[in-house]
């Protein structure tokens, strides 16, 4: 049932956010120096800096950049609001480009007091107005379904389903999916949903981490791999099944893991990525 | 798209749980004196009482005993864990015949690590086991879908969808759904779900209060209906065009509502009721 283990670190990502309080040369030096080949990079990380010179450096790195980390937020009470969104998603697609990320995960959005039918609707509406900047530069976009925890104000794109039927609804080539184990892992259409997204082509990321008992923080508690109650091999083998052969990429927000020593972190990230994904 | 407005209290039914800090008596004489007519009796409050006397006290009240809170817990690592679970089912079925309940609200269960599948076998294993009860007395379990934040530790059944197929599975009159709406307002799968589950004559109980943004705590931050982004009228709507004349339930965890006069509350709890419900 679950995947063969994993013997090297040849599809290890890890996401700037899961070190959040290095810097980005600190970050990939650091990742780099311990085995790890990919990196996701969220948006903050770069601000203020040359784009395509931290491109050159992260790969300098023998780093390969998996994405970029986020877009969305579509849905809005006004049309100028959604406007401003689908701007910020096209400065994110040109920044994905000229950095050298072949992909730009999506937090869908959702808006408090909406309908989710209509954020649902603003959603496919708001990608469908930046897939032109896709096919003129080639990035990818990846809609991350995101745990029912967060309907209310993040995501109205909540399980696998709906975003395989969102995919299949946009029809295009740039459009997939980036599946979440801790967004993901309860759902019981979950193994047929890969295979779907597999089918349809649309299986763009894969990202770990665990859900620990009890969470005590809606955000910024996840565990590391085998803290928690996911089984990521079982899931890992579904995604491979499925077709898939990109990276793993962990992705934790943890108060109490940002508070130790990222150094000593690292290497735990790392062992528990050979033992428990 | 909406029910009809509410024009009185005739099936408005609270949780003792709402109220916490009132005991049984209190409980029972303030609702009644404030025109509710249904209660919904957590197990906690007749605990070393005359149970029978109990029912007496809360009919004399003019309050129709809905539904007792709670029975399930059903998955366990050992035969003797789910022995006990099975054994303690029994106990309140017996409690709930006692008392007059026509019902007990199941919170079916989960265990950390163990498969959610292995869990799913053991919560229809359970009740199976007990059924032999509820045919003996006539007393009814209503199974409730948990929201998936809950799938690691309290419930593997995470949508109504679960749910109905648990009741289609059991096959028995005694079997049904209780459905919240805190539980269950994401699912995009909803309204078919409980069109289906009037169908099969599953739909036993209906539970409202509403979803906060932020939610700060994951079990005790409920919101009083319309504090929240749950389209409570809407979902009102889907569940009696299935059907549904039963009460509706306000059923509140929520340490700031608990704090608060509760005089004053159960104030609030019937103006919210005629307004968001």
């Amino acid at each position: 049932m679950s995947a063969a283990p994993l013997t090297d670190l040849d599809r290890l990502c890890i996401h700037t956010i899961t070190t959040k309080s290095w810097d980005l040369e600190t970050a990939a030096a650091k990742f780099s120096a311990a085995g790890v080949k990919g990196i996701t990079v969220w948006r903050d990380t770069y601000a203020d800096r040359d784009i395509a010179a931290t491109g050159r450096m992260l790969r300098d790195h023998d780093l390969s950049i998996v994405s970029t980390c986020r877009g969305g937020f579509f849905p809005g009470a006004t049309a100028s609001a959604r406007q401003t969104a689908i701007d910020d998603n096209r400065r994110a697609i040109a920044e994905a480009h000229e950095l050298g990320a072949p992909l730009v995960v999506l937090v869908c959005g959702a808006v408090p007091g909406q309908s989710l039918e209509d954020s649902r609707k603003q959603i496919a509406d708001g990608i469908a107005a930046v897939l032109p900047d896709c096919e003129a530069t080639g990035v990818k976009l990846g809609i991350e379904p995101l745990h029912p925890m967060y309907a209310d104000s993040r995501s109205a794109v909540n399980t696998l389903g709906q975003a395989n039927d969102m995919c299949e609804q946009l029809k295009s080539p740039h459009v997939g999916v980036a599946a979440d184990v801790y967004h993901l892992w309860w759902d019981p259409n979950l193994q047929t949903e890969i295979a779907r997204c597999g089918e349809i082509g649309a299986l763009f990321s894969f990202h770990v981490c665990d859900w620990r008992s009890p969470t005590i923080d809606f955000l910024n508690d996840r565990g590391l791999m085998g803290e928690g109650c996911i089984n990521i091999p079982q899931i890992r083998g579904w995604v491979e099944d499925a077709g898939f052969t990109g990276f793993n990429e962990v992705e934790v927000f943890s108060h109490r893991l940002w508070a130790m020593d990222q150094d000593e972190y690292l290497k735990q990230i790392i062992q528990a990525y050979r033992d428990h994904v």
